[in-house]
């Protein structure tokens, strides 16, 4: 695996490369990671990846600089998982000066995630398109778990008209269903214990939609009351359509549903996805 | 010349194409346009101009509808010139859904022209931005008439780490002074005799500040003056640095004094380079 660590260092080696799949990450690599590295890798032509914790999307009182950063241990995985280029440039590298040109997004970037992470979504796809102009890929792979960032991407990469796929890759689970997640790392071990609720919480909720009960509210309500009388504190729940996330119409099918909650320190989010009947 | 109507049919056209020279118009060419195809041209590789009237650069009290449309000509022109490849699409082939993810720009967007035209650099950056996806050139041009345009995109391409050239080229002038524009088109026959007066204050204004007047606000004044009393009305005139268009410092070398004045409906902007000495 060769690391390039600036931009044009990675345009260079990369110039000859007419099928690229490209895996952005924030490092702190698990096995949700490197399932993202194995689909792109099943694609046949280069495998790239990045790891760059991104300043731009955190928030002045988020934990930017308590992140966990583990490049030695992410290289090895990445070797391992059959990456061939790793882009890994440092924030002075990536951001020589203010980024002052930025994607500006539509309403949905203050809605779920949003409203609690302002400009969160803006720094995201700000990156990833900066990202995309270095690596310039054909292909490149977001896990579900951050449903909400893979549909901004998903739509701006349409809008702006990138020759580029975007892949949503399964989120991945420990056994007890917690999905993984570098800050699950911040949990207590009775944090570790109980944090498996907020899975089971969306499943319920899943369950709920599915049976045929329309009342969203009170699906999103139960769900939150259960996290939140078991020491959870609720930012949202929320049943959306899986297109632009938005409120469902009646004949919307495609649906998911949507938690961010905090357990102590950690703030937890997770979706499940789901198709009900027309 | 090819002319492809679809952003599909672009990138399909264009996918084995290795050195693309590209010049975005909004059509109504005219010898300023011809010059920009003829240094497009001169990189030896595939030539690719564009025409599509942007209706996100227009405000909605501006000439959108009324802005010189003028296929046919345009053709033969840039066959004529040698263009290549020629992206033509229509507003809806270009924006089929509400164009809700676009580029962000710095404080400068409100200044000078943005002052005037609110929103207008924000149209012209996603529009270029999009052309760019499709056409993936290695070198773009754009005329320096557009002064405060070529600088937003000149830094938009740099800060958006987008692997392709900036050239700024030469204003093209009538033999009286008057730069080419496709709004010259609605001036009236007396509106045409004076509206070189805009082009000799510009100049006037650069021999002050090359003699090495500091005063810039005076310079300024004393041009809009010129400009207003013989029937005029100047929204600016300003002397500005050329790299980011911010008021001069001392040490700034490279300057450009800019102006947008209208002339009865027509409003015309102008603008002229300058070097003082260190």
């Amino acid at each position: 695996m060769r690391i390039c660590k600036t931009p044009d260092e990675t345009r260079d080696a990369l110039k000859n490369e007419s099928a690229i799949a490209f895996v952005p990450t924030m490092g702190n690599l698990h096995a949700g990671h490197v399932s993202l590295v194995a689909q792109a890798r099943s694609r046949g032509g280069t495998t790239v990846a990045s790891i760059f914790v991104n300043p731009l999307q955190f928030g002045p009182n988020e934990d930017f600089d308590s992140y966990p950063r583990t490049f030695g241990a992410d290289c090895e995985k990445l070797e391992n998982a059959g990456v061939d280029f790793l882009f890994a440039p440092t924030e002075r590298e990536f951001y020589p000066e203010p980024q002052t040109y930025r994607v500006e997004l539509p309403g949905i970037q203050n809605q779920l995630e949003g409203r609690f992470r302002p400009g969160h979504f803006s720094g995201v796809a700000t990156v990833v398109l900066k990202l995309f102009h270095i690596v310039r890929p054909q292909v490149a792979f977001f896990g579900k778990k951050d449903y909400q960032q893979l549909m901004v991407l998903r739509n701006m990469v349409r809008q702006l008209a990138l020759p580029i796929e975007i892949v949503g890759g399964e989120t991945v689970r420990d056994g007890d269903g917690l999905a993984l997640s570098s800050r699950n790392a911040f949990l207590t071990p009775a944090g570790r214990a109980e944090a498996p609720r907020l899975y089971r919480a969306l499943g319920r909720a899943r369950e709920a939609v599915l049976r045929g009960d329309a009342d969203f509210s009170a699906i999103e309500r139960d769900a939150a009351l259960d996290l939140d009388t078991n020491g959870w504190k609720t930012d949202y729940v929320a049943v959306r359509r899986q297109s632009d996330l938005q409120t469902p119409l009646p004949g919307d099918r495609d649906l998911v549903v949507l938690a961010a909650s905090r357990l102590g320190t950690p703030r937890l989010i997770d979706n499940l996805e789901m198709t009900r009947e027309g």
